[in-house]
């Protein structure tokens, strides 16, 4: 794709109510742009990165055995009374012309329960995982954090329905598995820990997926022996030791932000739908639920953290919006930027060709740098002469001259 | 896939607070769900529909130019105010906890304008298409027709940005031959019209793409010798002759369902707003707008509408949920139904094979009927016997007894 035909620009100075790194980068490299607090737009660069996030997601929910669908925004408000759910302080409520009073899914319990329950009668309907990539609206009242807290954002939610316990967890334990794979494939795997929280009314833990940056808004404490960690909300309830290998936790606490989490529903939401199922015995028997989410966007904004210097974001090949951003720097050097283009085009490999004339090659440098794509190639009146190309990674800061079958051999 | 593995299963029986065809068949076929009026889930059938419907589109829309984006629903109230349409009785009115007046978006003219805004400058900016496929809220006082009239309803709305006159009306022009090519992609075209109507107050006609099915809402009068309608809303202004040729109209009317529209918004929104650029000889100038809609779930319903007879939906290839429905009618025949399904994998021809064993002949045949995928394949003792297939195409009376070799070639 050409540079000059995307309309965003990349701004130089940092927005000034953005106080977090990935707001800043992600607005300033025209990924997102707000329309107010807690609320996004995702232009041309931000959507393809999103996209890619989603099918990593979609990919391994599938794999696992996810069914997807697609549920709406709006629900009506008998669903939450069913629940007792009506009075939470996130919902936007708001009503239609004739007076029927709905709101906005925060979640969506109260939708795929009654919806399951049309299809599921006997045993043999179990288990199901159900899931969507959906828009979440959440009434914060401190929104916050860039794409970290919105009001509206988008979310991956999986539901999954058993015939007993025993079964919920193997499917619970796999979830662990496949969410695990999810954060490592989108680049954030080792900053990344699986993290006791609260449970809420019906567990006594919830599990959280907890990414470790300073612009996070938890704080957790890292077990000294094994890969979990413990969320500060429970650390008393945990009396400061694992609740998994009953090592102590670190005393030093970790700035994280919750990109994934998984709550074992048992039937709390079955009960107030009674969904139920007939057991090989005939019984009626009350359906065990388990939910599981992933914060896309909030995932992109915590990518883009981890990921980044003070240049800019540096995007990780499996979720950059291209792979390879070429730079020529002189008007003899765009149409060998243009044979370079078409080369890795053979290959499938997307690029982003900046071909604006009217901008220096220490502007162009510095828009890289801050759009952060993977592969740096600098075509340059030197680099003709010594018939090669430039190329640099985001994340290293050595450049080498090397021919463009060199350049691609990287992608075999 | 295999059939018995979807959660869905189909009904029996009609809804019967549903009376058009596509309402019925969608929700017996498993392929939406009712959560209120005018407000449906899309399962997993009727999602890899619209997949491959947003696909058509976004392909299209794509080669024109468009660049696509993803902007919020919830909108801040200041937007209305500024056009002067915050009292429109289709928006969705609710507040944040701050007491921050927000609205849902039926459209998005009061966000994309001052989005582009920001990066238009100069006449270099312009012209400029952007896009996006996104969920809209409409407070209709009743909603109807199963998908075709909705509370929630997925849009592709595009806003093109031009310096004059003459390059919008290139562009507009340009987007009807896309939109002719989606409809036809889709398998309307030939069922689908380009229709004069009401332009609002900013232009004397707008243009409509009516899809003539009795279950439409509007009534429009063909031309008698052009390709053209006009809605019944306009017919009087153009005093019965057609806007374009200038022959009379049909006075036969017929029934039909807006499936696109494309505005001419002229200085409308930029206007409001202030958008302007500077042209070569550094005067400010007002940005000329036009937007252009299409309903993609209300394109799903037209086509089921359209396909449709007394036994269910005839989904056209191009947006079938799969494209091969195998029917094993014994369990001798299931192995070799696996083998039939391997080969057209390898094609990578979208298979869904009814492994269910619980299920009749005669429940198979009528299933595969009311689901709509173009090809049936039946594997039985009788067709092993003959070393063949079963093949009837959804749209056909006549069944033939082919091998697989011969089957596979009417995918070259």
């Amino acid at each position: 794709m050409l540079q000059s035909k995307i309309f965003t620009k990349t701004l130089r100075d940092s927005p000034k109510d953005e106080t977090s790194k990935n707001a800043q980068y992600l607005i300033r490299g025209g990924f997102v742009d707000k329309l107010m607090a807690g609320v996004y737009s995702y232009l041309p660069l931000g959507l393809r990165v999103l996209k890619r996030i989603e099918n990593i997601i979609r990919e391994e929910i599938n794999a696992a055995g996810g069914q997807e669908i697609f549920m709406p925004a709006i629900h009506p408000i008998e669903n939450y009374t069913t629940t007792g759910r009506e009075a939470i302080d996130v919902l936007f409520h708001t009503e239609t012309q004739t007076g029927h009073r709905i709101v906005l899914g925060q979640s969506h319990e109260e939708v795929i329960v009654p919806l399951v329950k049309k299809f599921i009668e006997s045993y043999r309907d179990l288990p199901l995982a159900v899931y969507q990539i959906q828009t979440k609206f959440r009434n914060e009242l401190r929104p916050k954090s860039g794409i970290f807290r919105g009001r509206e954002f988008l979310m991956k939610d999986l539901y999954s329905f058993h015939a007993d316990e025993d079964d919920f967890d193997r499917y619970y334990k796999t979830i662990q598995q496949v969410y695990k794979k999810i954060f490592d494939r989108a680049g954030i795997g080792s900053a990344t820990v699986r993290t006791f929280a609260s449970g809420g009314t019906f567990s006594k833990y919830s599990l959280e997926f907890q990414t470790i940056t300073d612009a996070g808004e938890d704080t957790i404490f890292l077990c000294e022996r094994c890969s979990v960690a413990v969320n500060d909300e429970v650390k008393d309830d945990c009396k400061n030791t694992c609740p998994e290998c009953k090592k102590p936790l670190s005393h030093e606490p970790k700035k994280s932000i919750e990109v994934g989490n998984i709550f074992p529903l048992k039937t709390r939401f079955s009960d107030a739908f009674n969904l139920s199922y007939k057991d090989p015995d005939g019984k009626q028997k009350p359906v065990i639920m388990g939910c599981y989410g992933i914060g896309v966007t909030r995932l992109m904004g915590a990518i883009a953290e981890v990921h980044s210097d003070e240049h800019g974001i540096i995007w990780p090949e499996s979720v950059a919006p291209f792979l390879v951003h070429i730079l020529p720097l002189s008007k003899a050097a765009i149409p060998e930027a243009k044979r370079v283009e078409l080369s890795l085009a053979e290959k499938s490999i997307p690029v982003l060709l900046d071909d604006r004339e009217d901008k220096s090659a220490g502007e162009k440098f510095s828009d890289a740098d801050l759009i952060g794509i993977p592969w740096r190639v600098v075509i340059s009146d030197n680099t003709i002469k010594k018939e090669g190309i430039e190329v640099k990674k985001r994340s290293e800061r050595e450049a080498k001259i090397m021919s463009v079958e060199e350049f691609l051999d990287q992608f075999l």
